[in-house]
């Protein structure tokens, strides 16, 4: 809400610009890294995605995230148009993102763009199986924080409803191959909610997580049914493996398991290819680095003094 | 700052969207509680509501929030200019939103638009004494950080500032009737901040959270005045009461009372119906699941080792 | 994504504005300090900064926070185009900024003038060496955690990065003279990645932070190079030096200082002015308020009971 | 691409505002007939009028006027939303344009409503019968100008053709009673193009104007097929009967029949209620205010000297 | 209504820029009129006029130009805060064109600008008085066209109306001392109506421009009260009296006075100084460059054939 | 300047959308024409020229049609990018329109993409030369208007001259082949301007156009040096050759050869292939169809009586 009628200086100063303009080429120069990725001209576009996103919530929940006054003469045209128009946005974006996570030699643009086609249409394939799930969410949601009161409330306002849609549409997309993708997907659910789930891990049905901010959630990490986070969680890795010449072996299982029915409080940490067992609930706080069984109650040590 | 040319795709292709239309409407029709949302077509929205608090903001603190370049000659006409256009779109959110909180049978059109006009106009009288007990929180955040070095600086660049100029307001249109309204302005504060405040918590004067990431305080929290607290604090309920259908009983009291003059540090987590003493400090990382007296000082047990 | 054709109220109620607008002159006439703020007429603008960061960072990375198919025909028409509109509004930007850190004898507006282009031009002559120091950042970013793919991976999809970016910039204009601007950059990356780092802190070379959330770093912490952070990490203050009078002393030291090749891992809470000395590593939730010799390993105390 | 750091004055001057807006107060209420339009506070909004008519065209031409990339899978979710979006749109217009055509008796809000569902329902069911009569425009139009190379080419930029377009389309309004609307199509026509057609005015299949500026068509004018008209021509009333009072008379039958297979030369003036018989030709800058009969050649009188 | 994903070419040319650029620089340089001109870096801005234009006409008739939903609570500050900001932009831009009509030696910033805030002040002073005039205007155009339904529809839809409002805000500004400002808004009028009114013209009150496409009035002409005038009436000069040197003289009464009461049909030339005499009426097409007394009835000679 | 909170309707009506739907695609399958052209999928774009058209406008003229504060450091960087961005869109466009004017034969995507690469490089090369001649316009509309004040002011407000950029720009593209494109720049100046210039025509340096609206010069015109029109002249053709099936010829010469220093008063009408002579003068709404000597005063018929 700033005016265009600021006061500004009487002074049109100039910055040398030609030398910084030449240090800077200079410095694109050097880094042969760096360089190299310069060929790559067509990066996926953050912008876009987030326009794909919102195209998507619209067309699973038209109703919340679509558009008012939709009627029963409209809803198909409505949600067919944004799918369209959706996936064609898409399309170009896995295009773009293979560049990454395909081999060089196959960097032929009829061969990516079919895979960037095929990926495409079974990601569009996959929608009403994700919804399904979503459903399950937003019930586990409704019923697992007592200040909700209406599932249109929790679709609106609640940051671990926005963080779970985004995951499912990144995992989707994360499995039919297209990892940078999904990884900015993430990411862009990170910068508006605080929590931080990667797009490879596997999260069963009816999730929820409250509050949210500072969430992590590992990229090896597996979840079951109807488990239950909260704030300031992290299910991370213990250490990294790393190979004979120091380097960080990557795609190792390092995160840990997380069975059915499992609640962990806030400010939890949880760390390794660890087990915790269906049924058990895991207090705030606690640091915890090996396997519980199942139904087990983990609690931090008395730790209050005063 | 992407440009219009990106190189794309040369071909079209077809998403068989016409099968996944009709999947997603069958999605829709198959759960009932979803469908019966459906029916209300018209949701508070949420960009709108950021329209409205932005115009609150200019409303309140019109020569930091607001424009440059206002003169004693014109300043009054902005902050009517501005109120009314922002009371009149607040008054159509909480029109909708009162499809939510109030009882299904009220709600004939000319009366749920009678009372979002009652809650509004109140709200609109409220906003000199809003302003009045935000100034002293302004005070608070300037005595109470060394880094700061002048009250402007404090409301451009404090997001504990912020998290409490939107929980002011939203706490006002949660107790005038529209909590659900409330709800999303909570949530828009805490995507920008990380703080996460519920609207029905009730706060005294001279309050300031620094820092302010991953702070949690729950819907019955009581906080007296001159309250201070830091990054990642959670004041929070210990356990849900659930009646004997295994449902949560909602709206019982189950989160902190923290009285006057109390400071809480980064990390301290505070759990279930408990009263911290005036006066008292609560250390970092602090689990704390009992009452203390006044001017305790609550410190973490040794917990480092090397 | 909504629609303009909501259906709203059929009336146009009054609101009482007179009384409204007359409450809140009357209380911005009563506090003294926040009318004598009104006389400061133009406030730096955060829209605007966000306009300048986004212009850095496409003259710092024009491939990637830049535009599409620059050729070697056109990146310095570019560059060179992109940093002097940067600049012009930046220039802007700083002027406005010196009016609360200069001291209010000098507040002639030539003087200021001639003292923010000084600043602009001085922080314009860094860029290319800000530019090296961020190469190296990305390098530790994609050297230290497994899930990078690519160096355009880290760019485009890590908080940690964005932050870093923030600082460095935020972190040249407080050296040269700006503090007030350079809180308002660091609330920017705060907002967005849930990381708050102070301009005034001093960092080396090759720093990363993983996930991010919580990360808050203090006015006077010094960080050597090649340290590694993980999300909620606090290098934080012990106590506030108060004068006799009972305020607060400004400025002094009294955050830590982690030396070369440290690694801390998350939520753990390093606070006063101690040295993490070379080459340790500080454990997950570890409560730290002594210094420790190099190559240390400071774990917590065993603290998960079942 | 004007940048938004001019230098600007460096003083905020007042105006003495709260003078003139008195004096404006008072010049709108001193004039009770300006005063009384005041009370009808919804008008039909010009903004969303021409989002209306882009919709339109965008429903009748969807590869030209819509978007790139329809398919067979996507064309009709394209037209079917493109058109409810828009009819919902014009229905609000439409009932906003009643309060001026209907008498004030019948200004009862669900009466005003039911007609103006009724008006647009009839509208958007004529929508198939307006775009053949316009494919018999385009095609005239590409085969009366030599210049033309494709009916697309004709679609994209002939003024002519958008008059046309406009020009059906007010006429369905206007003929299904919102003459407040289509005047305004008329005039959003007229802006473009330099082309004013009145949307009462009855015009037959296969027409087309050259060039176009200057063109006016009366209100009561009734124009065969096939007829081709050049720039400045005006079909136009000779003179305005008026009552015993002095007042004219409105809606006589003032302006001419112009048959089937005419063609008028630039700049001719065509004046009263006259018949130019079919298959006739005016010649440039002719001033008729006669009938002439089928197949006359009329030109100027011999009128260049030198 | 296009979409954002076009296909595009695969390939990034390169321009040849340096040289396209250098030869631009270089014929920048050879024509020193053009530089010399460069020097003066601020011109005023089509775009911001419009904005100014816009929110005078919303001061001006608020119900009509400016917003729906205003109340006797709300329409002063509506009116109060439009008419500043429309004032503080419009001030910039008087500024920006004292460069062009004040004498080089005054050049002074403080100067112009103080001038400048005089020009705006005596504009703003006259507004209620330019709003009577435009009253009388708005009752001529209902009064004079047959086919007018209301005042409101000829606020809305009437180019000619829309052409007098720019004249009479053009007119005070060039009378004030703007020239440049006042023909930047005349061309402004030009561009969306087709009537060419040269800001220095005089017209008397209750003047009407039916169609108006093509009319244009010259800088000198002086018109009386209750005229009313059709499209492509051109009041023009004959010829342009040339100094010994072959220079046009500037400034001397070249264009027609039209008295009170007169009337000038379609296509009408009048040209040079001569009296139109009261009450006269001047056929359509008709070619004239001598006086012709009061009542009389100018008609073309006869001038159809056939 | 539209509120978003009007009052709208209570329902929400259905439209019958699938009846319209599928009519409208019967339509468009019955007209084999039209269909036929849906196949071309990318057509130019009107929004993307006006784009390029500034981009244009701003490179020739950057201080006038650019950016504020161009400095010796800076302004051959904005040019260069400017140029830049400008020619990469106008690339596109131009492949786009070659669909129309190349044989279907060669419709080959790696040949019109060469081509259009070739004439886009072209047009690049030419804009010195076209900046020489208009600022050779520039002059002549200076020196040609006793009411020009500047350079500047002539840039800034005259239609002529925005007509004569856009025609030279669009002719160049004619020249080079892009005829469709060529097109869409004419209408686009045309509706802005109301004087409609094939891009065919050749027109020779120091052109200028007074008032300009209706001002027609067809395909085939030939302009020499220092020619001056004014308002609503015609250059046009007198017959459309047909060949014997009743086709139009296209291409045949048929509009009038104007050679050096001749001036054409308003509304002259000039028709067909014939010349007239160097240093001739053609009065106000004189209709000419033969050819005249050089040094010709050419008036009209002594027209007026009364």
């Amino acid at each position: 809400m700033n005016s265009p009628y600021h006061a500004s200086p009487d002074v049109s100063p100039e910055w040398n610009l030609a030398d910084i303009v030449d240090q800077l080429r200079q410095s694109r120069e050097i880094e042969h890294k760096i360089r190299y990725l310069d060929r790559v001209r067509e990066l996926p576009s953050r912008e876009t995605l987030v326009t794909v996103l919102d195209g998507l919530a619209a067309t699973l929940f038209p109703t919340h995230y679509g558009r008012c006054r939709l009627t029963n003469d409209s809803i198909d045209y409505f949600v067919g148009n944004t799918l369209n128009a959706t996936l064609n946005l898409l399309f170009e974006q896995v295009r773009r993102a293979l560049y990454f996570s395909e081999a060089p030699e196959t960097h032929d643009k009829q061969n990516l763009q079919a895979k960037a086609i095929e990926i495409t249409r079974r990601f569009a394939a996959r929608l009403p199986a994700i919804r399904s799930v979503l459903v399950s969410d937003l019930h586990a949601a409704y019923q697992g924080d007592p200040a909700a009161t209406s599932i249109s409330e929790v679709l609106l306002s609640y940051p671990g409803i926005k963080a779970v849609i985004h995951y499912r549409l990144a995992h989707a997309i994360h499995q039919l191959g297209a990892p940078v993708l999904a990884r900015l997907i993430s990411d862009i659910a990170h910068s508006s909610t605080g929590i931080d789930i990667h797009p490879a891990a596997r999260i069963g049905a009816s999730f929820f997580i409250d509050h949210g901010t500072g969430v992590v959630i590992g990229e090896t990490t597996i979840i079951g049914e109807r488990v239950r986070l909260y704030q300031a969680v992290t299910l991370g890795a213990k250490s990294f493996p790393a190979d004979p010449d120091g380097k960080l072996t990557k795609g190792i299982a390092r995160h840990p398991i997380v069975e059915d029915d499992v609640v962990i409080y806030a400010g939890a940490t949880i760390l390794g290819r660890i087990t915790i067992g269906r049924g058990s609930t895991v207090g705030g706080n606690v640091w915890l680095t090996q396997s519980v069984p199942p139904d087990t109650n983990v609690t931090q040590a008395k730790t209050q003094e005063d």
